[in-house]
């Protein structure tokens, strides 16, 4: 059958639990105790499998990641992020992504797959609303969301409405009065950090006298190809905006790409700003909102952790507001004398 | 203690490994069977886990994806490919990130995380004679290679020579004979891709009769800012090159950046071509040899499910090459006349 827990236990003189709370890395194991333990495990070979440490701790030593996307920009780093810390403290991570289509398929829903297997979840960026999500919420373990909030769960965001105001207002402190929004989906706004950067948008308007125009809010969908087509639109605008916020950095690129096929110059003929802090941006030069977003991830899976140590008395974290940071570039400059 | 395989095997008249491979979507179960057994599966609300399982199959129904990066766009799109194929089949991905630091941690190695663990690994793009990914080939378990190739590991690749020779043919077409490569580190070649590449490099030169010269090579270390900085070296040669092959999309974007700050138009004053066909690659008009990254990490989870399901006196798969595509955009053109 192979060495188990109780093997390395008694080789030990501790309880298997000890053995796994030893070896998991996790508190109330004194050095020394926790040093002859390790010597034990490794002189037997013995590696904790999930169902005997399940035994002796109640635990699976695993944690899930449920993200919509893996191989976006903002996705990845937040995983990258949570992969960190998940790793010093020896969980294994499993990774789950919810697209569209996973509701139709014949696989089993996410909550029926984490159900048993893991000891808690980190959402990314999905809305609390999706079926699936609140399926999983329902389950009742340890979650923390990142870059989204609700009611009654811990989690790690930035502040998106300050986000959108400090990029708006740049804006507004460059003489800028027809200010454009690239956003997502005009029919309805998903996440909570989507309603919020309008709102930012449309309180800074409100707060320097500029009227809301609302030809001036443009859909980009989160995609630079969708950045392209929605600034493509502004442009064909009788009176077109001479500076445009785009909710995130990859509909920023795109904004770019259209403003370079019209053979105008971003900062001095129309300036773009974005919010996150985009490995490309610095190298395209884009003004933008920073968001640290493998800090998102780190923070959410070390709080995560402590959830699930603590004790069930223990009052449930709240969120997490990380700060972000205006980086000025060259994509952004005052207002030009109109062209005639 | 809850309903185990045994009552869904009870309740749909067949076998607890029936049960199993019904659940996991195996073969070798007819239609009619599998949809009895999911039935009672539903019905009993039984979710398999991973030791009860693992008791009927001897199998662990997870795979381990192994990647030295989780945020750069090659490894991200690989993971998002694996993703998708294992989601499917109702596979786990357990998700290990080893990077130069993992060695000297305190956790354990990943091949001691495996064990027993997961039924296959998938290696994305890391050289199999690093201590760490040696350990794991030599578990035993099937494991199949991404981006990389190795004597008896299968995989699944691009034929990174021809790559090489497609970008480097291209400039030579345009009538450049002063072509600079942009490679990783000049110290060792770590990766086959990074000295396949080169290789490609040097064939095409040598097979139009163009000298190499050694002040022409750089090292960008696949990051757009060692790209940027090899570019900026390139330039300060008394006799730099018109046309630059950069063996990565990123590495070009920093290229990109150095001679836009120098002034330089991409394809009129110096041409610049990459490897990847990455989502911003069509953004900054970078002509690119494409691969079909996403496919990549498909492919490999196929075959390694094949494998898994194949006896034990099957053939192991070799390795799998998939094509390359050369995307001609405003970054390469013809040599200009020097200017004076």
């Amino acid at each position: 059958v192979g060495i188990t827990i109780r093997d390395v236990a008694e080789a030990a003189g501790v309880s298997p639990a000890t053995v796994s709370r030893a070896l998991r890395g996790m508190p109330n194991v004194n050095a020394s105790t926790r040093a002859r333990i390790k010597s034990a495990a490794a002189r037997l070979d013995y590696v904790a499998s999930p169902s005997a440490s399940r035994l002796a701790s109640g635990r699976t030593g695993s944690i899930a990641v449920i993200t919509p996307y893996i191989s976006r920009w903002y996705f990845s780093t937040v995983l990258s992020g949570v992969e960190s810390v998940l790793q010093a403290a020896g969980m294994d991570l499993l990774l789950l992504c919810l697209d569209d289509k996973a509701d139709s398929r014949e696989v089993p829903s996410a909550a029926q797959r984490l159900r048993r297997r893991v000891d808690g979840a980190l959402i990314i960026a999905m809305p609390p609303t999706d079926p699936q999500v609140r399926e999983v919420l329902d389950l009742g373990m340890p979650t923390s969301l990142i870059g989204v909030t609700t009611e009654g769960v811990p989690g790690v965001a930035i502040d998106d409405t300050q986000a959108a105001r400090l990029a708006t207002q740049h804006l507004v402190n460059l003489g800028h009065e027809r200010i454009g929004l690239i956003g997502g989906s005009s029919v309805e706004a998903q996440f909570t950090a989507e309603s919020d950067r309008e709102r930012g948008y449309r309180q800074v308007l409100r707060d320097n006298g500029i009227a809301l125009d609302a030809s001036l809010m443009s859909s980009g969908y989160f995609t630079i190809s969708g950045g392209e087509r929605a600034m493509t639109n502004l442009l064909t605008l009788s009176q077109p905006p001479t500076a445009v916020f785009a909710m995130s950095d990859e509909m920023a690129f795109g904004a770019l790409r259209s403003l370079s096929l019209h053979g105008l110059v971003p900062g001095r003929d129309v300036s773009i700003v974005g919010i996150d802090g985009h490995d490309v941006s610095e190298h395209l030069n884009l003004t933008t909102v920073a968001q640290p977003v493998g800090q998102l991830g780190r923070l959410a899976a070390e709080s995560l952790l402590l959830q699930i140590q603590a004790s069930s008395e223990d009052p449930i974290p709240g969120v997490l507001r990380v700060p972000t940071q205006l980086q000025v570039r060259g994509s952004t400059g005052p207002r030009s004398t109109p062209r005639s």
